[in-house]
């Protein structure tokens, strides 16, 4: 079902705070799109982020995973909110083999503390797809803390 | 309990396995200790790992959490086998503030086919410690596949 | 999309072992219906489930949802596997407070010795519905056990 | 490390709390002790909590280790606090087979609002132990709701 956000600026919200993650910027991961309640970031394909076999190392999935749901509660928050991982789990489906990695995060429900969000890895080799990854997470909204706000 | 490894050579096949994940070196992750059953990794602070708020990203937390409950389980088992983790779930206890992370992974049951691991992600801030994660973690063994064999 | 069970006697085979849990029956669950990688459990409202404040126990939760994905996975084995549960983790969404529960498991990912899971357990009151907690689950298959065969 | 609680009634207000949940009386489980940050509950084993296999069912397990991470969080909670599940997450490690069961729930860290635990269920046969399960779990607070006060 489509969704609104409380906060007509979400999108820019949304990818500045992702800007500032340097971590991000060090895997070489980008956002592609934001909706409300829905947040997908991309990874191409390095070495540097192999695990021992040569394909993506499952906390480099999880990491993408991680900010695209983060970025997904974020989205349905209310401006000055900040947003942190409570927890997440992540079963790991295939090996992490392809040209690019797609993370797409998803409020599964919003609260007004705590939001769980699902998340799925993909992997994409040409015009195949291949589920590498689900996620399930709970986020935190920070208030009143203007220093933490994103 | 003190344990023992099936492989006299486990902490070479551990150290040189960890040496092949490139993800690790682009973290500065390294090795700290390796014995039957329980593995030390340690990362350096740097900006580039940060999150939105300028701790370590909780994704880099479960990295090396993750990697560190993987050589663990490797660490017990027989030689030619490999190690891939199933799934993994990671509760955030504090925000990742400090000059090193320690991260800890440690067999709690060791199977034939699967181990059950747990993790503990601390950072070090001069002489102070504080638990930033905890993580419970499932690892496979691929047997008969040489391709793989860690 | 739809699956194909190996085993064309699934449905039966699924719903003996269903029976043979005393546990569901203790519960007063019953099994709604089997498709291949899918599987309906149904829980009437009883106060003998209620958690301290007179809603369903986050335990009775996950017992329905263990038991629907375990039995979605047990749908697509070969005839002759059992059964048995490596690990889940359930989000409670919302209080369980309603006349029944259907708890939805479905295989998102079978292989040859793990499969993973996704449940959902929502309450049903009169017309209206609402998700109380989704699972995911790791099943593994047992062979070459004919004692525990299901 | 022995906490202290804010609370001077807290093991009144815990066994009160438990002895409301009717789906511990009808699992047939008992509280067998409080203390600051950590609660036990044992549950004999009784035919009508099996699974398919003649074992717990792996609900049970996670029923007696939500419930004693849940009071185990409570115990340190100032009075008129109220306590849910956020989430929790089992690893079974060995067929829940024995006389009788052991679920202990200790405090990992515990916040403002949320509260980390780590769960263990163990099985009893004559003087042997051996761990079944291991949970972690994410527990919550409610402040300013009488209606829900544990």
């Amino acid at each position: 079902m489509p969704r609104s956000s409380p906060d007509p600026n979400f999108e820019q919200r949304v990818r500045d705070s992702f800007a500032r993650q340097r971590f991000m910027a060090t895997l070489g991961a980008r956002i592609v799109s934001v909706v409300p309640g829905e947040v997908l970031i991309e990874l191409p394909w390095r070495e540097e982020l192999a695990q021992q076999h040569g394909v993506l190392h499952a906390g480099a999935v999880a990491s993408i995973a991680d900010s695209a749901c983060g970025y997904a509660a974020l989205s349905l928050m209310p401006a000055g909110s900040g947003v942190m991982s409570v927890e997440f789990k992540v079963n790991l489906l295939a090996p992490g083999r392809g040209e690019r990695f797609l993370a797409i995060g998803r409020v599964r429900r919003a609260g007004r503390t705590l939001t769980v969000c699902e998340g799925t890895v993909k992997t994409i080799r040409g015009a195949e797809e291949r589920e590498v990854a689900i996620m399930t997470a709970t986020m935190i909204r920070l208030e009143g803390r203007p220093d933490l706000a994103d």
